[in-house]
């Protein structure tokens, strides 16, 4: 076994998935940018009041997942079924955890779409809030949990205690 | 003084940047993606002999790059007069570190450009090593050096030594 | 019941339709554009004999039409099955009616298509007029029938009398 | 004198605009849409507290108007300096008004640009408020102003003072 | 019978194919091009050492592949279960032709999908070794086999015997 | 001297032109299909009357040229000045040669941008004809001529004497 994207011989091609069994599948990823004082309370007010940062990086995270195919070279045409981007804040470390769902009924997984759709909203906050702080940080952007492929359902909560509590707080509401 | 990106009544905008004078711009991002063994072992090999994960990643980077405008809301679009990706490795902690440099002559910075460069091609090494690994962690993304603007250089080393012990590497290649 | 493109929170989503019935829908739209009389006589000799601009409308209505779900931010993206495009003059208010016809076999509509088919296309008739009348109008523009989803045929004559006999008269060749 | 962009043997062309002069330009644009008294009322709780549809409205048009030379077949790629979407609101016809404000320095015109990012935010409009009204009417969608061309300054009131009025007192803000 | 993209007034449509059965459907074709001699080198080194003109070529040919909808007006939005993109040389002429496999599972076929991979293909190896030779030639770009659709298998091998005798090499690893 | 589009590490980058000067540059490409009589006469027919296949691929073409730096990999992204297709017919062979000129004022030349333009006008001539004719090809796509650059005017004249031909009735027109 070894890479899926390359053939025997090396060169990198998009994966034969016509015989694989079309299943409903869901995966949601998470990510987080850490800001300086001065954005973290931007943000904060933008929300509750005007000047809607995490607004903004939803419609862009959720723009930026449907166009997967477009940007990861050996990803799928998917016609994704459903898109959601929401977030927890971290107010001690400053810190906005970003998680995307995405589902589909489809050959192959969404955890790409879900892991581009939370890339795309946390350099969307970055753009926003750069003239405030110049040395802001992404940080671990990583896959949460997938179900409904091949390979069975996953769950990387390991290493990853902090953002599983927020995530859990959230689909448990 | 606060977001630019925002009215004074706190509508979303692109910001005019009409009056600003057009210089020469660069900026140097950084990030990471963490994987096992298995995935380090492969990608090494790709690299030198076939299954070349590396420069797919590369191709992608850029062409991400160039479409910044497109993918964050209210970035510019940014004739660039140059993008360069490349990596960096640390085997201990079986971490790839990916740079992206961007250059432009115009009336606004390159930062988002080389952030969306370095991120689309973490994106694109997940794509690809996902079948062999289902625990990466894409690292800490952020900006490294920028020059040319306004707000003067930046240089974001507090934090990042390492990465900046790579960059310097290679800069001084 | 509300806006079904917001969650619980009020947060923007792509809504999940993946429990919906796969069907056969259509949706109709139609648009217009008034002209002066000198656009209007071009667009009339354009479609005769040359300076097709009504043909270079077609093509860019029904690109624009594929590519709603990247234009409109909660659009999901849709493999249409057909698409067209096509007009009606009123010659008497140098008018001119843009329906544009799309279907999709799939779990949600197709009206945005539609409506987005036929903006494109009569913005770009706009585009290759406007050195000749620089007050031109896009007049009303929505959707004419709907058929195929799960709230039942739309009709939406009312208001729209004239566009519905030109519909008719298209529809009944 | 004719459709510039057909050459002189009818054939469309992106008109070449190699020796005409770089100026700053400007154009707004504006346009409606008129909905039912459900949607009127969630569109307006919408900005205050949750469920922003013309938060999401403008992100889409800003895109949209940054992708009009995709869009629109004869428009050139165009560097846009600046771009700006508000709303006006008229709760008796309960219609909302879309203006869209571009800069440029270039050789050529961005009415497109501000009518492209109309279209999209009001289409954009339509698409999340849909379930809640299925016959609201996109109306007029002109060019208000525009300045900076060979062209002259253009100021298309006539027939749209309503509008005008409403741009007038955000422009005079 | 006639052009099936124009409907029976001659405008162009996107063809409805929403009464056509959904089957597995192939497509493989192939293009060459032609360079000097150094150029020729340079790939041949750069595919086994560094500078791996091909390896870009492969990338750019895939996502090309994908985008067909985007680019070719009438061509309908597919979800490509699988591409492929490869290599022979022709050094006695120096030559490389480039094939492209696309297969999807759906009412139409992929013969546009592999004609524009290969066509991105070729287009990029020539714009990385265009600094080296000026008058490269992108030779015949052609559909080799099709497979699934109504109109049954397709193969072209008359006039095309030796990209057939390559091609046969390939497929028969 | 070598490919400029690898650095000396031999990893693919987009070349930094920030130093080089801003001229005027021209590029013109050409290309050709050759198809049966039935397609030949259809396209014949469809020009002059109705059903305009090369209307159509014009405009494909178009789009497509103001696109190439969003196809090939490392293609700067240019503000087009100016684009222009059109077509040549060789009754005798039933062959369509179609031309790409492309005009930009910057730091690098255009001659993708006006074989990109041929290409996707020949691939969309392709697609619409495809249902008359299974074997057509899409022959030899080249540089005709270039200049504004450093590396001089080119004139790719040899091998090409019926294409040179074609083109200077045109342009002497």
């Amino acid at each position: 076994m070894g890479l899926t994207h390359f053939d025997d011989n090396g060169k990198a091609i998009m994966v034969d998935v016509s015989e694989k069994k079309e299943t409903m599948r869901e995966a949601i990823a998470c990510g987080t940018i850490t800001v300086n004082e001065e954005v973290y309370e931007a943000i904060e007010n933008g929300t509750m009041k005007k000047g809607d940062v995490l607004g903004v990086a939803t419609t862009a995270g959720i723009m930026g997942a449907k166009r997967t195919f477009e940007l990861i070279p050996m990803c799928h045409v998917l016609p994704l079924s459903g898109c959601k981007i929401w977030y927890e804040k971290d107010p001690k470390n400053r810190t906005i955890y970003a998680f995307c769902k995405v589902k589909v009924t489809g050959q192959t997984g969404v955890e790409m779409e879900a892991l581009t759709g939370v890339s795309i909203a946390l350099l969307t906050i970055y753009d926003m809030c750069k003239a405030l702080d110049k040395a802001m940080v992404i940080g671990d952007t990583f896959l949460c949990t997938k179900s409904g492929g091949k390979s069975g359902d996953i769950r990387n909560m390991k290493g990853h205690e902090k953002a599983f509590a927020l995530l859990e707080r959230t689909l448990g509401e």
